[in-house]
C-alpha cells in the first residue's frame, strides 16, 4: 500500500477522533446523518450531471490508485529498450519480436514494434505523441472530477448549514433561547463535513492524480526519445547513456556540494552524466 | 435520455424533497417568491447585458443537450473512413460520391469531398483545422455562458439575503424580536437559491459541455488525420490500423496486469495495438 | 439600440423596483448616499490609480458601445473581397483601387492596397497579424479594466460595511440596542451596492467586450485568409468558396439530423459547405 | 506628474476624510495604532521571507513609477530609427555611429549598433528577442511582488481582527456587555486597514505597473521590426511606412464612421494606413 | 543566512510578540493546543495524501533553502564558460577536459563535455533543453507542494473553529452565557493560526522557491546559449561579449538617464552593452 497515503489516512482519523472523544462534550454531538446526506447526495447528484454516466463510475476505480503503491519502472524501461536496441542493431528481427512479447509495457512495445516493422520515424514519433497526448488528456479531466467535487462539497455544505438556520429560525419565536445553540450547532455540521470531504478527500486525490501523471508523462517521453534514437539506427551505447543521461536527477543543477574529481570520463554525456546520477 | 444527468436530477430531487418535507417545520418555510424572483431575474438580466441575444437564446437549446444521451460515432466514422478511402484507391471517384451522400457527419463529409477534388494536402488540413478551432471556440463559448451565470447566481443570493436583512433591521426598533427570525430565515433563502442554482444547475452543465467539446475534438482530430492519410494516398489497411491504433485506449500505458503471450503480430503498430483495444 | 442589452436594463430595473418599492417598509430605506459615494468613489479612485488617465477616459465611449447594436458585417465583407479579388484577376487594377476607396473596413482596405501594391505574401501576412494582435491586445486591455472594477466594486462595499459597523458599534454602550437595527441596515447597504455595481454593470460589461472581440478576431482572420489567397492569385470563385466555407456555421459537426440528399456537389470543398450554410 | 494618479490620490483622500471626519462619532475611532501595525508588519514581513532582500528593496523605487508621468517615445524612436536607417542605407557609417551616440534609448542602440556591425540578422534578432523577454519577465516579477502584497494585506487584516475578537471575547465574563462595542470595533478597523491597503495601495500599482510593461513590449516590438528591416536592407522609406503602419491606431478596425474619399493612395500599405493614423 | 528571511523572521516574531505581550489579557489566551493540533495534523495528513512519500519528505530540505542564502553564479560560469571555450578554440581538448573537473557547475559540464565529444549542435541543445525542463517541472511541483499547504491550512483553521463552535453552542443551554465567551475565543485561534500559517510559512515559501527556479532558468538559458556558440566554433570574444549582453540588466530599456557620449564603441553588440553593465 501507498506509504504516504497511509500515514495520511492515520493522520486524519487520529485528528478526527481526538476532536470527537476528547474535545466534545458526547461523541454524538458532531455526527448529523442528515447533514452529511445533503452534502454527499448534493455532491454526488452534481457529479452525475455534470460528467457522463461512464466517467462518474471510473472514479471508484481511481481512488483505488491512491492507495496502490505507484512504482517508477522507469530503469526497467530504459534496460529494456536498451536490449532491444541491441538485438535490433545486430539484424536479429526474431529476437526482438520474441523481446517484445515479454514487455509489459503496451506504449515501449507499440512504439518498438512500429520500428521493427520500418515505419517512417516521424510517423511513429507523431503515432507516440498523439498517445502521450491522450493519456495526458484523459487522466487531467479523471483528476479534474475531483477537482469539481472538491469544489461542490463546501457548497453543499453550506447550503446544509443554511438549511438548518432557516429551520432554526422559524421556531425561534415560539420556543426558548436555549434550543437555538444545539440546533445551529447541527447546521454547521454540515459546513463542517462539506470542507472535510473537499480538504482530506477529494482535493487530496485530484492533487496526488496530477503528480502521477506528471511522473508517466516523463517516463512516456524518455521512451518516446530512445524509440526515436533506435528508429535513426543510433548505437545500442549511445542510446542507453543519453536515456541515462536524460534521466539524471542532480540534485542542483547550478551547484554541487564538491566538484567531480573522478579523471577521464570522455564518452559522449551520457556517461558523463551516469556517473552523478 | 442521458442517464448521467437522469441520476443527478432524481437524487437531486430526493435530497430537495427530503430537506422540504422531513427537516422542515413546515414545507412552506423554503418558499420566498419574493427571494427566487431577485435570484432568477437578476442572473438573468446579467447575462442578457452580458451576451448578445443570440447567444442567450442559445442556451435553451443547450440545456437540452445535457438531457440528451451522448453516443460516441467514432467507430461508425472510421468504418466510413476507411470504406471511401478503399474505394478512392481503387479510383472509383463516382462510388465515393455516392458514399459521401449517405454520411451523417458533415465534417467528414467536406473532408472527403475536397479529397476527391484534388484540393492540396496542406489546404485540406487548413480549412479543416479552422472548422475545428471554430467549433471548439464556439463551444467553450457557449459553456462559458453557463460559467458566467453559475457566478452571478450565488451574487443575486447574496443580494436578496442583503434586502431582507436591511428590511429586517429596519423595523427592530419597533417590532418584538420573536419576529425577527422568520424574517431573517426568509433573507437567507436567496443566498440559498443562489448556491442551488449555481451548483445544481449551471455549473454542472458548463461541465458537461466542456467534457462534451473534448469528446468531440479527439473524434474530429481523428477524422482529420484519417483524411490527411487519404489525400497522402497510403494504402486502406494502414489508415484503418493507425486509425485503429489512435482510438486504442489503454487502461494503462505504463504497465499491463499481464503481459501480452500472442505471438507474431508484425503489422505496423495499429494491427498490434488493435489486439488490445 | 442593442436589443440584449435592452432586455437586461428593463429587468435589472424590474427587479431593483420591487425591491424597493415591494419588500421594504420605505422606498427610503434602500437609499444610503454616503455609502454609495464610498462605493463609487473608492472604485474610481483605485482604477485612476491603477490605469493611466487616457484609458480611463476611453470607458466611457466603452460603454457606449455595449448598448450600440452590434452588426456583423462579415458576409459583406466577403463580398467585397470576392468582388476585389475577381477584378484583380482581371488586372484591372484601376477598379480595384475604385473599390478600395468605397470599402468601409480599414482592415480589409489595408491588406487589399498591400496586394495591388504587389508587397511579398509573407509581409502582408505579417502586417496584418500585428493589426489583428494589436486589436486583441487592445480590446481585452479595455475589458480588463471593468474587469478590475468588478473587483474593486465589491471591496469598497465590504470597506463601507465596516464603517459603518465601527461607528455602530462605537455608540452602543451609549445608547439605547434599538438605534443598532437600523444603523447595521445602513452599513449593509454599502455592500450590497458593492455587489449590485459588480454584478450588473463592471462584470456584464467586461463580457460583453470579450465576446465581441473574439467575434472581431473571427472576421478579421477570415479577411486575412482571403487576402492571403488573392496575394497567391488565387481563383476568385475558389476564394470565394473558401470563405464561405470557412464561415459556414454548422449546428453539429458530428451528427446531422438528417443526411444531404442533393446529388452531384463536386466543386472544391467551398461550394459543398455551401448548400448547409 | 501622473495625472491619472493623482486624480486617483485625491479622490482616495476626500473619500477616506469624509469617512473619517463625517461619518465617524469622533475622527479617532477610525485610528488603531496596534492594529495599523500589526496589517504593516505582517505583510512586510511576508513579503520579506517572500522575496531576496534586493528585490524587495526595488519597491521603493517601483512606487515611484507610478507617480511619474509616463512618456511614450514611439514616434521619437520610430523617427530616429529612419533617420538611421536613411544615413546606414547611403553607406554613411560613421554617421549613424554619431547619432547612435545622441539616442537615449539603449535598446534601440543596440540593435542599430549590431546592424552596422554587419552581424547576422537572426542574431541581431535573437539577442533582441532575448532582451525583450528578460525585461517582460523582470517588470512582470516586480507586479507580482505588488499582487503578491494585495493578497497579504487582507489576510493579516483578517488576523488582526482575529486577535482583537479573542481579546475581546476573553474578558466578555467579567465585565458589562457595553464595553463589547467599542472592543469590537477595534477589531473591525485591522480588516478595515487591510482590504484599503491591498485595494488602494497594492493591487492598483501592480495593474499600472503591468500595463505599463505591455506599452513598453509594443514599443520595444516596434524598433524590433523596424531593426530587421534596416538589416534586410530595406529602403528607408519602406520602413518607415511599414512602422507608421504598425503604429497606426484605428479606431474600430471593422468600420469606419465614413469611408476615405482620398483618391490615389498607391504607396505600399504604410503610406495608406498613415493618412488615417 | 540569506537577510531578507531574517528580516521577515524577526519581523513576524516582533510582530507576534507585541500582539501576545501587549494586546492580550494574558498571554495564554492564544495558546491553544489542541486546536493547533487540528490545524497542522489536518494540514499534514492532507499533504501525505496528496504527494508521495518522497515528495514530502523533501519538503524539509526546500525549507532549509528558503534560509540559505542563494549566491547568483552568473558571471562565474561566463568566465569558465570563456576560458574553456577559448582552451577549445586553441584545439588544446586536454585542458578543457582538466578545466572541466574543475567546474562546479554539473550543467556547464555536461554541455562542455558534449561539445568536446563532438556531438552535433542540435542533439547537445535537445539534451541541455530536457534538462532545463526537468530542472523547471520538478523545482515547480516543490513550490506547489506548499501553494497547496497554504490552502490546506486556513481550511483546516475553520474545521478547528467549526468544532469549537459546535461544542460551545451544544452546552449552550446547560451553561451561562458567561461561559461561551471564552470558549468562542479558543474557537477562533484555530482560524488563527490556519491564516497564520498560510500568510506567514507556506505562502512565502513557495514564493521564494517560485522565484528561486526563475532565475536559474535564466542563468541556465544564458549556459545553453554560450554552449550553442562555442559548439558552432565561433570566436571567444564574440562568446564573451554575446555573453555579456545577454546578462546586461538596464535599468530601463526605453529612456536612459543621460546619452551615452563615450565614442567610438564599434565591437559586435556585446562590447557596446558591456559598458553599460
Amino acid at each position: 500500500m501507498n506509504p504516504s497515503t497511509l500515514i495520511g489516512i492515520v493522520a486524519s482519523c487520529l485528528m478526527l477522533a481526538s476532536v470527537l472523544l476528547l474535545s466534545a462534550e458526547s461523541s454524538m454531538s458532531f455526527v448529523n446523518l442528515p447533514g452529511l446526506a445533503i452534502v454527499v447526495t448534493g455532491t454526488l447528484a452534481a457529479t452525475f450531471i455534470s460528467y457522463p454516466l461512464r466517467e462518474v463510475l471510473r472514479v471508484v476505480r481511481l481512488v483505488g490508485i491512491v492507495f496502490r503503491r505507484e512504482d517508477s519502472y522507469v530503469n526497467d524501461d530504459i534496460k529494456e529498450l536498451v536490449d532491444m536496441s541491441r538485438l535490433w542493431f545486430k539484424g536479429n528481427v526474431r529476437a526482438v519480436e520474441k523481446a517484445l512479447q515479454g514487455t509489459r509495457n503496451p506504449f515501449l512495445r507499440t512504439g518498438v514494434q512500429l520500428v521493427i516493422d520500418h515505419t517512417k520515424e516521424e510517423e511513429i514519433i507523431d503515432l507516440l505523441r498523439w498517445r502521450i497526448a491522450r493519456l495526458k488528456a484523459r487522466e487531467l479531466a479523471e483528476a479534474h472530477i475531483f477537482r469539481t467535487m472538491a469544489s461542490y462539497a463546501p457548497a453543499f455544505g453550506m447550503l446544509g448549514t443554511l438549511v438548518g438556520l432557516v429551520n432554526m429560525l422559524e421556531i425561534m419565536n415560539t420556543s426558548n433561547l436555549a434550543e437555538i445553540g444545539p440546533r445551529m450547532a447541527v447546521a454547521l455540521l454540515t459546513t463542517f463535513y462539506g470542507i472535510l470531504l473537499a480538504n482530506l478527500v477529494f482535493k487530496p486525490i485530484a492533487v496526488k492524480l496530477e503528480r502521477r501523471t506528471e511522473e508517466r508523462l516523463i517516463a512516456m517521453n524518455m521512451v518516446l526519445e530512445g524509440i526515436a534514437l533506435m528508429s535513426k539506427r543510433r548505437l545500442p551505447s549511445f542510446i542507453e547513456e543519453t536515456l541515462n543521461s536524460f534521466m539524471a536527477n542532480y540534485h542542483d543543477e547550478i551547484r554541487e556540494v564538491s566538484p567531480d574529481k573522478s579523471p577521464g570520463n570522455k564518452t559522449p554525456g551520457g556517461n558523463e552524466a551516469m556517473t552523478h546520477a
